[in-house]
């Protein structure tokens, strides 16, 4: 029954039932996905999609964020906005299933939208983001930890599910719709871990949102998939792990204190969200480090203090490019210390293999430690020089900024957005943009996105 | 190392190095299957997604095959046809695998040769539909029976691979571009046993040759994934299954003995392969049973001795409507007894829900036997007249017609083709279009193909 009691659950929410915890998160959410989408856009993941599937664009209806003037069919907007916000590793993240959650179900929701012939209120628009989000997290929970640990990458296996459940909603199907809808998207298991490190990574949660989309449409028109998509013997929970808590999990949807999309966090780093607790005391340390007048090439090595995992998933030594940067906490750590900050400017090509990097990244040494927390670190930095051997200075790192504990402010988010947008689209359109995302839950008419980006 | 090892072999295939065997059996799954994809263009199934998706259509260039007049990307034209091909359940079927081959590889092979700007000759067309079939079937075997069991349907999750490989050949992809191509379509697992029974079990094979059409577009144009999609520790075979014979049968690829096209079979009647048998001996006995003037009123119950299997996978005794009758050996049964034939016609609604055909089909009484092999069968029909108790009429199949002992003729595929064909494309032009497939491999310019059907 538990795809129906989605079906159904989505069918009746409204806005006005929605927390103003939740609004809020939601317009966050939606708010730092356009900025990461406006950032992602010119990467060479989302240009090389873009050249080689302009061919086969159909009607020039919905809009590529950050690029100007540039409208394609909402199928292809989907794919394209998907893979443009996560490229930089810079979304957003469930943390208790590390889904990056508004990706797949904002890119199909956004590029819906614009193709409708009547006015979509950002109510609308909101109500069906957060639909999708909370049956994307729900499904990602239901399957956890044994669906990621065999290997797949859990943000578009769960995102083509968020996405049909959104779409749907905007485009007023029946429960029955829904929960077709919700089959024909479980039918499309995309995303393997295998892929993390290319460009194929940053194509889930693109796919996801086709998958998703494609699912929905097909529902509207009147396609039959299965009304127990999820829950059945080989329906997809049983198909794609060895979990199966989806019951329990679906029964506290919109319960006070189970709304998954208020757990959401947002990255200040563009990288795994492991190594940001030794990037935030790294930047920290950047002025004093400067101040003290003791200087890089005084350092003779750095000790880190870390969580297993962050070996585990990011402990390349040697990153050779902007994207294996992203898996190198070695490379997190120099830029902080060197460059006093972590954006994508700092994971580009030139950066990465730039001596000087090079030479301080080759001091960093890191220790696993079962007693760390993954939001915490402690650093070490040991100096010599000519006038005998200076104090070491250290930090402890409790919980990185963009943590649960220490979350990102609007003014953060703002600045990470303007961060992102201004070199894409100037400053005074990227003003206009951002204050136009934020008032999301005020706008009669959410179409009107293809005149502010 | 397997994935590269297929890139390899792909990129050194030559039309030259087929025996004449393998060439044979290309030309008829390619002939099977345009007929198969002109019987099923006026389905439900692939008339929703037609008229679901027109919207979203680009530039009209590759055939919408069975729909006069009617063009679109290749994208789309990928999907539907590959939706058309399998709803009736009447394509081919690789046996030790049960996967239906052709379809998802044909599918986007033929979708994108038409967007080419030189021409595309029939021997290259082949050999890349070889190449497609041939990494199909062993990427299906690597991971047969869990694969399966565990609820995936094989045609698609494989058919999306094929597909990568086929396309990659004929774009002229190098071997690395030919990894990257797999793997991109590997981390797209499409399709769900659930889903049979439902409009959704033909989105699957038409998604996986759009699957595979994509990542050889991408990989064409620089999109790089994983060089070990397929073997990797997280690669495509263990996050699937539970099996691992990938290296064995990788490294049989194009060896005498082991070539999967050549088991290829034909399907003579529109439903699960299992019901063949039965099917076939009753239209064995339709003759006798109307020359010897014993009326189908006067029979008292048939009873049918079968595998297990078919009680397993088609025990529907009541089916509704055409896709359940599908999944009905009785309805099989019925058809072939009473109409002397079980072609698509026999599946629509109002067979299924006439009342002689229901009388008859509640006759009948199926018993499982372990030792009866899966393409043989048992059947007795008891009679009870006003003169007596007639003598029962007995009949033993060994062999099913279709399977790999009994093969259908190209004569019969010919009566096939044509009896899904004229009702769509009249007479002359589906002779027209049955003598161009079988030339396939002397064709200069397959493009050519618009023109015919």
């Amino acid at each position: 029954m538990s795809t129906r009691t989605i079906a159904n659950w989505s069918f009746s929410l409204t806005y006005s039932s929605l927390p103003l915890p939740i609004i809020q998160s939601a317009i966050q959410s939606f708010y730092n996905w356009t900025g990461c989408t406006v950032g992602g856009s010119a990467h060479p993941a989302t240009t090389i999609a873009r050249n080689a599937l302009t061919p086969f664009f159909g009607a020039p209806i919905s809009t590529l964020l950050g690029c100007e003037h540039k409208t394609t069919d909402a199928q292809h907007a989907a794919l394209l906005n998907g893979i443009a916000s996560h490229v930089h590793d810079y979304d957003d993240t469930h943390l208790e299933t590390i889904i990056h959650p508004t990706g797949p179900v904002a890119a199909a929701l956004l590029s819906i939208a614009e193709t409708l012939q009547r006015p979509v209120s950002g109510e609308e628009f909101i109500t069906a983001l957060v639909a999708g989000i909370e049956v994307e997290c729900k499904c990602g929970l239901a399957v956890w930890p044994s669906h990621y640990d065999v290997g797949w990458h859990i943000t578009s296996t769960t995102g083509s599910i968020g996405a049909a459940v959104a779409v749907s909603k905007l485009l007023g199907l029946s429960p029955d719709q829904i929960a077709y809808a919700i089959g024909v998207a479980a039918t499309q298991v995309t995303g393997l871990r295998e892929m993390f490190g290319s460009h194929t990574k940053s194509f889930h949660p693109g796919r996801a949102a086709q998958n998703g989309l494609i699912a929905a449409i097909l529902a509207s028109n009147g396609y039959t998939s299965s009304l127990e998509a999820l829950d059945a013997k080989r329906g997809w929970v049983n198909v794609v792990s060895n979990d199966n808590k989806l019951q329990n999990l679906v029964a506290s949807l919109g319960k006070e204190g189970s709304w998954e999309i208020e757990k959401n966090s947002f990255k200040p780093f563009p990288c795994g969200i492991v190594i940001h607790p030794v990037i935030d005391g790294c930047i920290q340390l950047h002025p004093r480090l400067d101040g003290s007048g003791k200087r890089c090439q005084d350092i003779t090595d750095v000790q880190l203090t870390v969580h297993p995992l962050v070996l585990e998933l990011t402990g390349k030594t040697k990153p050779r490019d902007g994207l294996e940067a992203k898996f190198s906490v070695y490379h997190g750590a120099a830029i902080g210390l060197l460059l006093g900050k972590a954006r994508p400017g700092q994971y580009e090509h030139a950066v990465v293999t730039d001596t000087e990097v090079i030479s301080l990244r080759d001091k960093f040494h890191a220790t696993a430690d079962e007693k760390c927390r993954l939001d915490e670190c402690h650093i070490m930095i040991n100096f010599a020089s000519a006038d005998g051997v200076p104090a070491p200075i250290v930090k402890h790192v409790d919980h990185a900024v963009g943590s649960v504990h220490c979350p990102m402010s609007d003014n953060q988010l703002t600045e990470k957005f303007m961060d992102q947008c201004v070199p894409v689209l100037g400053l005074e359109r990227a003003y206009g943009a951002s204050g136009w995302c934020w008032a999301l839950d005020r706008h009669k008419d959410i179409r009107e996105i293809k005149n502010v980006f």
